[in-house]
């Protein structure tokens, strides 16, 4: 039997997880496969040129597939950290989108074949162990996911640390992901732009978009709110002892708490909802909402004072300096 | 007659034009509606929070859509300068997602509905002259393509400024595009990553993603080709009198053939043809694509010696060394 | 007369501009000269190849010298922006250097001479307008000033978004110029990483690094304080009309006196007080510095027990999150 | 005795290196102390918080500095790689300066009290393995040597991937190490902005910025040239056998020899060399540099032709084209 057990010790070793979850009251929300850290994935592991190496990635997938099910996970993520280049000759990366394709496809008929509870989500990053990794943030991912054979099976999972390493809105990213309902899971930490993976405690760095996450993800502005589960990938300081640990993970929540509050206050307060009311203006909105072509014709004989219109300011300072003095407890 | 001429003075004006055009032999591959300049835009063209704004720029499209159409472009692209936020609060960014699609739907069907042999190519930007634009990179937009009601009107302008500003292979981006089928057209410049937009002569900066982008554009490793137009959407240094733009411009379109004749060479090199060329375990690839009961079946019971699989060298250093030197020449 | 006025005009203006100061009781606390926009500069100014320009960036900043010690000013900055290269190969960049000491040093002369009391303050810049602007960081330019004639004359003007831009630390530049008595002037703004110069509202972005700034500017953890002046340097939205600019302004200045308070509270926090209080080791700390022989060979023959020195938690992950909390008012 | 040997040990080990040495004709032109892999620098070495930690990094570093020139080396290169923080709060960062200061003070006396020929060079990196590192730039490291007792003893060992990563010209930070008599001892690789160290092939990566760099290293355009010993600090990607570590090496030296031809070739080009001459004005060079109250008299009567000046082209579109040119070996 491959991956290093007998069929006997499998079901022991599965049983004992299984006590040991149920003793503690505890749940596994979520199941990954590690396709990165075994040197047979150096160049990758569904888009690896070597078609052993892609065959090996899939069985091993398979297995844990089984394994996470087993054990009660309802979200798969992948994070397919070796699945780029840096000597980027080594293979079209059209061939690379391809492989991955031919490789969730598989899986996802898999779970439907097996009728397991699962759905994946795919979890993106710009580089780091790659030089390029593809599919390098949720945009992509978003795409990619598009094009499968069962695209309402797949999701994504954001991560702060890898939305913000190429520099781009994380909050911006998320609501991509919602407003198409495919945000199945998210992972919190916190990240400077430009730099290696930091993984630092959730609100460490970026207090701003941090803010302006749990908003989003709360729905204290109005929208829709995330419903799935909230997780915590981050690791603590090297200068931390097991004590030091636990005051990272208690900060991480303790954080996350604390701007929901402040969210909830900020879309509470009456200066705020006055200035983001939506603005309405209902002939102008049915002509431009759903064509047809008299609107078309309405539209071009329209006449606009631009000039006057972008003459109206629009209190955004005044906005901004309200949100900062919330995050800040000042208000 | 609203956007500033009567409709004998603008049929004469489009007259002039088409006259300029056939005498000298020349084409309009591409239209386009400027959405930012004009103060209006200063929250946005369609993402705008006024519906007048949004009318405003449904209306100004429409028109701007007929007089391309008129002068014989096949595309038409939008680059939405505007469309995003420095005070982020002040608008869900659903709601700017869901606004995007509004428009793009109604023009979509405008043009359906007028019979204009026309496709629209969306260009993405992260920031500058917004603090975060919607839709940041070429990613993100395919994704938002898939999302509209008419997608195969729609694909990607992909510029190499653009997707470089947040350190993102270009090559990579465009890859996902033409392997979407969404690579509609294409602006070709040059950047270094982090900075503002700087649109420098092609090839000046990042000669290796430059090679890349050639490579996958002229399809010489062998995959797909792009036919669309090559356009060279940058400007001259400021240093510059009337000959260095003509430089500048000769200098863009140089450097190009240079690349591409570099990379046909290297993808003729033997040595790199027997590196790359595909590796085939008929069997076990078989088994990993498309998805059959038994297969999986298979798969699972597999034996792998990954340990082996993990020693052989893939020699990527070489082929890379190998494409510096056919890069500079030296082969 | 050079410079666009005769000299009865010429003093007939600056009694203009003394009187308008003495009526509202405001003072010029700061000048400096344009050596930017003007197209004559499009090549740099004194460090441009063309000798007629830099002497005329000489002569410029003489004549602005002259008016800004008229006018009271004590501080004089140099932003060189367009002291730089896109076409690198232009000239040797250590010509350049040397032709902004050439210049600097030369009116050091010139204040000197003319006895004003007067000292000047550069600021550096990594990029935008130009591809490189030499000297990029505050680090850059504390070290050219070591190898000036005078050095004594002339210190740093930081600016939170130049230093921003290259995703360096604000604080630690800071620091490195108050250690060295060089902080002669500071510029406040905001700014995200690795974008165009957006000299948002300070605090508006990396409140972290805000509340870190302000509290090495107040030394509030101890060390000494600045007492320069506090020059918000930084443009509202374009969103914003006259009322919204106002806001912008106040919402700067409120923001620091917030963050002003907050770190005199961390500092005062006897959890925080306790956990950063120096610790002391007399006679390894005697050993360590202030270099003798015989020290040198007593800590070649002291023994550590490193593995347990390194087992011992240091509280960061406390330390970090108590910061966050005294910043969002939590504690 | 300390760090791992008795004195007996100790001269044995030594002993069989220096034979080692003389049997295949090698020399050690560098030496330096690990002082961030072992836990106990996990808050850093010379900056610690822990007085025993700095003691014990300077013991350390006193046994090495002994090592290195018992084989010979005569440059002695320092990278605090833990000399940083992510909490920043935990010291002030002049605090942490003043600590590199005394240890450097005290090494250098270390080093003229045994009458070493031995110099040390500093090597920065803006972050990785910290959040911040302190003087994160070459131009900090410069300064920070300009305020040390013995600066002439000092200088820096910039890194290509270390200054590439904050995005700044590494030719310009060598060009100000150079043109202050400090460029010690370089390392070569290659590495894309914003993202973690990558130490790759030189050449691999920035193909533009590393023609540069070699441009000034060798004094093609006329400088003087950099006599120091040339290193390659990089590793080869993990997809690599032996052979592909071999070919690795061997194509950093080989790119590094054709770009220096290619310099050659463009410094040579009759074309390149009339287009930088260097511009003359005798009269107005010998009134800008130089001062003397009559120079400043004469540069303020000075009647200049600003507009007319700027209207000149420079012809760096041309220059820079010629520049892609000769690295492309097409001229």
């Amino acid at each position: 039997m491959p991956f290093g057990s007998s069929a006997a010790e499998r079901t022991r070793i599965v049983a004992g997880f299984q006590r040991a979850l149920a003793d503690h009251g505890m749940v596994v929300p979520m199941a990954t496969t590690n396709l990165f850290s075994q040197p047979i994935f150096k160049d990758g592991a569904f888009t690896a040129n070597d078609p052993r190496v892609r065959a090996f990635a899939l069985a091993k997938t398979l297995w844990a597939i089984d394994l996470g099910v087993e054990l009660g996970a309802r979200i798969y993520v992948f994070w397919g950290g070796r699945e780029g280049t840096e000597a980027d000759a080594c293979r079209d990366p059209r061939t690379a989108i391809g492989r991955m394709r031919d490789a969730l496809d598989f899986l996802c008929e898999y779970v439907r074949d097996r009728k397991y509870d699962l759905r994946f989500a795919l979890e993106a990053k710009p580089n780091e162990p790659r030089g390029d990794i593809y599919m390098p943030t949720t945009g992509h991912m978003l795409h990619f996911i598009s094009t499968l054979a069962h695209p309402q099976m797949v999701g994504v999972n954001p991560e702060v640390a890898h939305e913000t390493m190429s520099g781009l809105s994380m909050a911006h990213a998320v609501a991509q992901a919602m407003e198409a309902n495919k945000l199945f899971h998210i992972d919190l930490n916190a990240q400077r732009i430009g730099r290696y993976d930091q993984d630092f405690r959730f609100g460490s760095e970026d207090l701003r978009q941090a803010f302006l996450l749990v908003r989003l993800l709360e729905g204290t502005a109005g929208g829709a709110r995330y419903e799935g589960p909230l997780h915590f990938d981050s690791h603590a300081y090297r200068t931390e002892d097991d004590e030091g640990v636990w005051d990272f993970a208690r900060g991480s929540m303790r954080t996350y708490k604390i701007l929901k509050e402040r969210a909830q206050a900020f879309d509470a307060d009456p200066r705020v909802r006055a200035l983001i009311a939506e603005r309405r203006d209902a002939r102008l909105e049915s002509l431009a909402r759903g064509y047809a072509p008299h609107k078309a014709q309405a539209l071009k004989g329209e006449v606009f004072d631009a000039a006057a219109i972008a003459r109206e300011g629009l209190g955004y300072e005044r906005l901004d300096q309200w949100m900062v003095e919330h995050m800040l407890g000042v208000h």
